[in-house]
């Protein structure tokens, strides 16, 4: 018998055009907002990291219990594009993208949650 | 005539298996090997972050000038999870696969890279 069960999680992909541009280059805002949706949507803050690109744009990253959240952002376009990886079930990964849209007064560009940690007879 | 181009890039996916177990709980060696993997596949590292899970495991992240190179591990399942979004063409994804692999002493469980950054016209 196999004892190995992988984690299993989900993973979002998310790119918002059309968003607030200032915002997009605000670094201390970026992360403030990041902070509260991983919160809001279920997730255990571990650290957080952002960083500041010159002349523009922003990389950040949220270190969750469960995974992590990401952003990259390209101000001048109005457009981020996040990752947010959760293992387990308990994170609102469908309802955290609301809460991006929202947030950032953005659009849906693409987004794909891809199912990670499959075990071989899922797929029987 | 819209001017306006996402930025384009590919996100690795990647669960390997089988891996050296208590180098998935070493968070020094885990973040030189992940730098040393960011910088031979073509990226220019930006910083980078690992947090020790207690009793075990490690996440980190190594933010990359072209977006960022993650990992997670379950060190008593020889498991770790990564994912490697690059926009541009300039890092070798597919390179950093076998890397990885070799490194980790590990196995590929589950692989995808995606793209990222479609213009309503690659659809056409």
């Amino acid at each position: 018998m196999n004892s190995f069960f992988p984690p299993k999680g989900k993973h979002l992909l998310l790119d918002l055009s059309n968003c607030t541009k200032p915002l997009l280059n605000d670094a201390a805002e970026v992360e403030l907002i990041l902070k509260q949706v991983a919160e809001e949507s279920g997730a255990t803050i571990v650290s957080s990291f952002i960083h500041q690109f010159k002349p523009v744009g922003v990389s950040g990253v949220i270190v969750i219990q469960e995974s992590h959240l990401s952003i990259h952002t390209w101000p001048e376009e109005g457009f981020a594009s996040f990752d947010f990886y959760s293992c387990g079930d308990s994170v609102d990964l469908e309802g955290s993208v609301e809460r991006l849209v929202k947030a950032f007064e953005g659009e849906i560009h693409e987004m794909k949650i891809i199912d990670r940690g499959f075990v071989p007879s899922d797929h029987d």
